[in-house]
């Protein structure tokens, strides 16, 4: 270490496109009309991200799991997307509802429900415990089937539908889709991956090649952010995931020259700047 | 070799549903109102098999390619089936068409006119110079593509429909779909394989395992009979592709305790029959 640390920060470090959509959505409704308003709520954290979650609240946006909260004038709509019987349910309580639904979940969202008009049995990649796959199962008929990376497909009808939860590697969709083609006759595939992940994950593979130590930034809660931790982890160098600059010690870089940054979707580009400050105090130089 | 030469024969060897009932059509045509007619024609050999051919001839029914020939009455278009077309003009000419296209194909050929319909662009997976082939690209539009098995994929659309030759093996299949999921949005596949020509194959693969050596009854030209010839080929048995009984040599026995006998779609029963004579008078029993 000395002051030749160099630091290479991600070009897709950070937000994604829905991600951002949401956030300064989020903030525009707690300034409307140029005064904080005290009534914004969101349905859930807005993202998988504390620091944010604090700074909103900090402006009167408070996340709220009770859609009865009287309190609530204004609700936001996560990335993730609702259950349709929730965005019904919300706009019969009178709120006036901003959509900060990711449009590419949405578009998701719009294929589940056209595959079951269709008469398709539809078929979900991704994890059934998760907001974004629960809102679409809700538009996705009964005999809706939810499969995750490592699960095996049920019996099925002789049409079957893809949508994928919009994070879900091309792989897991491949698997399925090659299983599927085995028992029926009928095959629809919307590939609704968003290749802002994939893309995410093999700059952070390309970068940790060629730096000594790799900083992940973004919320322990996040899924993403912890993929791209577990895949530094995977490879032969050192690597921290962390929240915020105040987690970084001295030590991580004594044996380095190279320092690589990344971060999640969902880290927002205050928490990096503040990263690659640290960084740069301890002795590195430019990015 | 000896009296206890047992001979084994495939359950599944022989006429496959499409191919029995076109050539019960062909006869049937021949001997309408009780009487030889002279007038039939086949639009090409109604199956790959030289000695079905020569009985038809025998009855009466000659294959043609040149559909203006002037004595045609009666025109059987065979399991393949034809291009859109052709099947137009024969209608034209006034003639009584048989048709005989295989329900299957008939089934594929509908699936292709679909996907056009829908605004699919249309990926045919097959042998561009098969019959069957050429009779699905004249449904599936202009933008249709024809890729075989060791083929890559061209440049696509972002919609995609894909229907298959029946008798491709499902591998082919899996690949071709796996690769176009990658650069489409939306994927609709009709798997119209026929699974007769992969039970067939499964059987011929395990009777194999079991027996000493493997009579392959056939046409040479027959592309299914020869694939079952090539299986048998590749496993460490004795193998013999014939077409009839005539061919066989006392010689190939002459180490065997058990010979299985298989035989492709367009073999006839009678065929396969004057083999199993033909190796029981050599030394073997029953079957």
């Amino acid at each position: 270490m000395g002051t030749s640390l160099k630091i290479i920060t991600a070009k897709r470090a950070g937000f994604c496109f829905g991600v951002k959509r949401a956030v300064d959505m989020a903030f525009d409704a707690a300034h409307k009309n140029g005064k904080k308003c005290c009534d914004v709520y969101t349905l859930g954290p807005i993202i998988h991200n504390p620091q944010v979650i604090e700074k909103l609240k900090s402006e009167g946006v408070q996340p709220t799991d009770d859609i009865d909260n009287p309190k609530i004038k204004t609700i936001i709509i996560r990335t993730h997307g609702v259950q349709q019987e929730v965005s019904y349910k919300l706009s019969q309580k009178g709120y006036k509802v901003v959509d900060a639904t990711c449009p590419f979940v949405k578009k998701a969202q719009q294929y589940a429900k056209l595959l079951k008009e269709d008469g398709y049995q539809v078929i979900i990649i991704g994890d059934k415990d998760h907001p974004e796959v629960k809102g679409l199962m809700s538009y996705a008929g009964e005999d809706v089937v939810v499969v995750n990376k490592d699960d095996g497909l049920p019996h099925l009808k002789s049409r079957v539908g893809f949508v994928v939860q919009t994070t879900q590697p091309l792989s897991v969709l491949k698997k399925f889709i090659s299983e599927a083609v085995e028992h029926v006759k009928e095959l629809k595939v919307f590939n609704t991956i968003c290749n802002s992940t994939a893309l995410r994950l093999k700059e952070t593979k390309e970068m940790a090649g060629k730096v000594d130590v790799m900083v992940v930034v973004g919320g322990k809660n996040s899924a993403n952010t912890t993929q791209l931790a577990q895949l530094c982890n995977s490879m032969s160098i050192p690597a921290y995931h962390i929240e915020t600059a105040l987690e970084i010690k001295d030590e991580w870089f004594s044996n380095a020259d190279k320092v690589g940054i990344t971060a999640g979707a969902s880290t927002p580009d205050w928490i990096i700047k503040g990263v690659e400050k640290r960084i740069r105090d301890i002795g590195g130089e430019g990015s």
